[in-house]
C-alpha cells in the first residue's frame, strides 16, 4: 500500500531544526519512552534466535516502554535471493532486484510478529509502503526522503510492539526500492530520529564496535564509548559494524545509539555527541576496505570547476567514490586527479572517466584494480602531531608499500595492495597500541 | 503501494453486465488481442523451469499478443514458509500469514521478470497492491473486490511483458491478504475477465483436465472440452485441477480457458461455455474430496428461517460449508441436519453448532471425522436417467458404505469413510466407462 492519505505532509527527516524543537520541548514526544530495536540477519537466522529477539522486545515493552522492532532478513537468505537471481539473469534489472530482495524482509517482519503472538504479546509487521517510509527512486541505492509516523503511532498507542521491515522503501510512485546492504541499520535509525527515541539498539553478532575487526585482528579492543563523527569515519572506512548513512542520521539528529550483541546482555557500545575527554586518545580505532579499484586521471588542465564537473558525471552515473587525491604538477596547469570506487563500480567508472577525458582534453585514464585501504581514525588527532608519522613508518617496517594517502581532520588512509591488506591492519593496531587502554595511546 | 489514483472508480468485477458490454462491443478492448497465462508452482521450480515459462510468454507476444503472466510460488516455497511459520508459532495470526506468504509470488514475478530481460525482452512485475488488486479484509481468504486496469494498461501500451503476482491482494486499507491456497488461478482469471483477454491459459503438471485424478486412476481420460458449469463442479467436488472461485469468475465473465501442461505443446482441456453436445454425456467425471468432516444437528425444530440463522451464524465464523443435506421426521416436525466442512474447520464449526443448539432448543450435534466425498458429475444429467442406480450399485459392489447422499442437477456425491475413498472413486471410474471415447458412455 501507499503511504496513507494523512502523510501528505510527513515530517520531513531533511528537516533538522524540526526535529531538533520536537526532542527538545517534547511536544509531540508520546507519554512513555520510546526504544527502535534493529536486528540483523544473524540475530534472526533460525526460529530460536527469532524467539530470543522477540523476547528482547517483549521485556522493553514490559519495562514500560513503546517498543519498534527493525529487522533484516533472515541469515542468509539475502545471499540465496541474489544467488536465484544471477542463476536467472546475468545482468537483473535493479527495480526488479529490489522487488526481490525486499521479500526478505517481509519474511522477518511477519516471523517475528507470529514470535511475538505465541509469547502472548500484541504485534503488528509492517512494509515500508504500509507504514510510509518514502524514499527517492534510485533503485538498489535509495535514500530516505520522508517517513510517516501516522500509522505507528497508532499501532502503538493500541498498546501493539510494531515491527518494521529494515532495507526497503517505497519512492512516491509506489514502485518499492532498496538502501544498501546493510541499510536496515539506516531504517531504524531514521525511525529512531522521526519517532524521538530514547534509544536506538542494533543488536548484531558482535557485542560492539572494536578498535579493529576482532575477526582479523584478535587483539582487539572493544570501545565503550565512541563519537558519531569517529563512528561515521569508521563505517565509511571499511568497519562492518554499521551502515554509514545510517549513523549520519544518528549523527545529524542526535539519536542515541547502542551496538550490541543479541545472544548476551553484555553493554555494547554506545555512539554519542562527542565529550571532552574524548580528545585524550589519538588514535581509536584502525579499519580496512577491501575491494576498491583506483581510478586515475592524468593530465588533468587544472582549471576552475574541472573537477565539480567530473564529479558531477560520476555522480549522475551513481557511482559510489571513496576518496580523491589530486596533485598538481607543471607549475599548477596539470594535475593527476584520482579516485577510489568499489571493485563492481570500476568498469563503468572507468568508462565514464574515458568519456570525460575525451571531451575534456584530458592526457589519460588509468586503472587500479585489486586495492585496498587501510585507516587510522581518531578525533584526537586534531590536538595530536605525528600520527601520520607511526602509520608511515609502521608500513615500512612490513614492508608494504603505499600508492595513494588522503588524509582529513580525523582519518589518515593509505591505498595498498589487496594482498597487503590485513598485514597493513595488524601492523598499524600494533604501532597505534590499540590493545592497551585509550589513555596509553603512545602518540601524543 | 496503494492502487493508483485514478483506481477510485475501477471497474468493479462484480458488474457483469458492464462486463458483457465492454467484451461485445470492443470498446475498451486494446487493439492487439491480449492472452492471460498463468504458471503454477510446479512450472516454476527451478531457473530452468522459469526460463521456460519467459519463453512462452515471449512466443506469444512475438505472436503479436499483448501478454499478461500471473504467477505462483516457486515449487513447494508455499509449504516451506508455512512449516516456518508453524516452527515458531501453533497459531499464527492470519494478517501475518498473509504478509509471510506472500513473499512467495512476490520472488516469482521478480524472478520471472529477470528471465524475460535475459532474453532480450521488456517486462515488469506487479505486487497485488502496485496493480491495484482490490480485495475484502477476510485474511487467508480473502475475495476480490476491483481490480484497476490502469497500470497494467499502461505497461502494456510500452510494449511491455506485465508480470502479475497471484494469490494475494490488498484491502481497502492496504493491508495485504491472500485468496486461499491455489488462488492464483481466481487471480488469472479475474484479470483475464477485467482485460478482455481471448484466453486465459492455466499452465500446469498435469496436460489438462481429466475424467479422474490420473495420479489415483491411471485409467483416467484427459477431456478435450469441457463446460464452465461442469468444471465448476468438479472443482468443488475436489478435482485440485482449478480453484473454484477462478471457475465462476471465467464462467460469469464467459472467460475462455484452457488448462494446459507448462513442459509440452499438447493442447489441453478448453473450457468454455456449454455446446448442446455436451448433453449427449451422462457422467464427465468423478472426482474425490479428502479431509471432510461432517457436522449433524439432530433434533432441529422445522421452522421457517431457522436454517437459514443457522448457516448464517456458521457463515460469520468463516466456516466453509461443503454441502448440507437435510431430512425431516415426526411428520415434518423435526428434522436432522448435516453438512460438511474441512477437516480443518470441524472443530470450530462443532463448537458454534453446539452455541447454537443451546440457543434454538435443538437436540444435539454429532460429528463425524475422517470422511471423504466421491461425486459423480456430468451436464447429460438432466437429461438421463438411472445415474443415481449406477452409482449406488457399484460402491454396494465395492462393499463401501454410504453415509449421507446430496445430489443436484449436475452431481451425485456419496459420503464415505475416508479409507473407502480412493476405492470408491476408481470403481465409480470403471462403472461409468470413463476411460472409454465420451459417446460410449452406457447410462441413458
Amino acid at each position: 500500500m501507499g503511504p496513507p492519505a494523512t502523510a501528505v505532509t510527513p515530517p520531513s527527516i531533511a528537516s533538522p531544526p524540526e526535529m531538533y524543537v520536537r526532542r527538545a520541548t517534547g511536544m509531540m514526544m508520546s507519554p512513555m519512552s520510546l526504544i527502535v530495536q534493529k536486528f540483523g540477519g544473524t540475530s534472526l537466522a533460525d526460529a530460536q534466535k527469532v524467539h530470543r529477539a522477540a523476547r528482547r522486545a517483549i521485556r522493553a515493552k514490559l519495562d514500560g516502554q513503546r517498543v519498534v522492532l527493525v529487522v533484516s532478513a533472515m541469515g542468509s537468505s539475502t545471499d540465496e535471493l541474489l544467488a536465484l537471481a544471477h542463476a536467472i539473469c546475468p545482468d537483473p534489472p535493479k527495480r526488479e532486484l529490489d522487488m526481490l530482495l525486499t521479500t526478505g524482509e517481509q519474511v522477518s517482519i511477519a516471523l517475528m510478529a507470529m514470535a511475538i503472538h505465541a509469547a502472548g504479546h500484541e504485534a503488528i509487521s509492517l512494509t515500508a509502503g504500509q507504514l510510509g517510509l518514502v524514499t527517492d527512486s534510485v533503485h538498489t541505492r535509495a535514500r530516505i526522503k520522508t517517513i510517516s509516523r501516522d500509522r505507528i503511532d497508532r499501532e502503538l498507542s493500541e498498546g501493539k510492539i510494531v515491527i518494521v521491515a529494515g532495507f526497503q522503501g517505497i519512492d512516491a510512485s509506489g514502485e518499492i526500492t532498496t538502501m544498501g546492504r546493510g541499510a536496515s541499520d539506516t531504517s531504524a535509525t531514521a525511525l529512531a530520529a522521526v519517532l524521538g527515541a530514547t534509544v536506538c539498539e542494533i543488536y548484531t553478532d558482535v557485542d560492539g564496535v572494536y578498535t579493529a575487526d576482532p575477526r582479523v585482528v584478535p587483539q582487539a579492543r572493544k570501545i565503550d564509548r565512541i563519537s558519531y563523527e569517529v563512528m561515521l569515519e569508521m563505517a565509511a572506512a571499511g568497519a562492518a559494524v554499521m551502515h554509514s548513512q545510517a549513523i549520519e542520521f544518528a549523527k545529524k539528529f542526535q539519536v542515541p545509539m547502542q551496538v550490541r550483541s543479541s545472544m548476551t546482555d553484555v553493554e555494547g557500545t554506545r555512539i554519542m555527541a562527542e565529550t571532552p575527554d574524548m580528545e585524550a586518545v589519538a588514535v581509536e580505532g584502525v579499519t580496512l576496505k577491501e575491494d576498491l579499484a583506483v581510478v586515475s586521471l592524468l593530465g588533468v588542465p587544472n582549471t576552475a570547476g574541472l573537477a565539480g564537473s567530473i564529479f558531477a558525471e560520476v555522480a549522475r552515473s551513481h557511482i559510489l567514490v571513496d576518496d580523491i587525491v589530486q596533485n598538481i604538477y607543471d607549475d599548477g596547469r596539470l594535475a593527476n586527479l584520482s579516485f577510489s570506487t568499489n571493485s563492481g563500480d570500476a568498469r563503468q567508472a572507468e568508462a565514464v572517466c574515458r568519456e570525460l577525458a575525451a571531451k575534456l582534453g584530458i592526457a589519460g585514464v588509468e586503472v587500479d584494480h585489486d586495492v585496498s585501504k587501510v585507516s587510522a581514525i581518531g578525533v584526537g588527532m586534531r590536538s595530536h602531531t605525528g600520527i601520520a608519522a607511526t602509520m608511515f613508518d609502521a608500513l615500512a617496517r612490513a614492508a608494504i608499500n603505499i600508492e595513494n594517502i588522503s588524509t582529513s581532520e580525523i582519518v589518515i588512509s593509505c591505498i595498498v595492495r589487496s594482498e597487503d591488506g590485513l598485514k597493513a591492519l595488524r601492523y598499524l593496531h600494533e604501532a597505534f597500541q590499540l590493545d592497551e587502554a585509550r589513555d596509553k595511546n603512545p602518540v601524543g
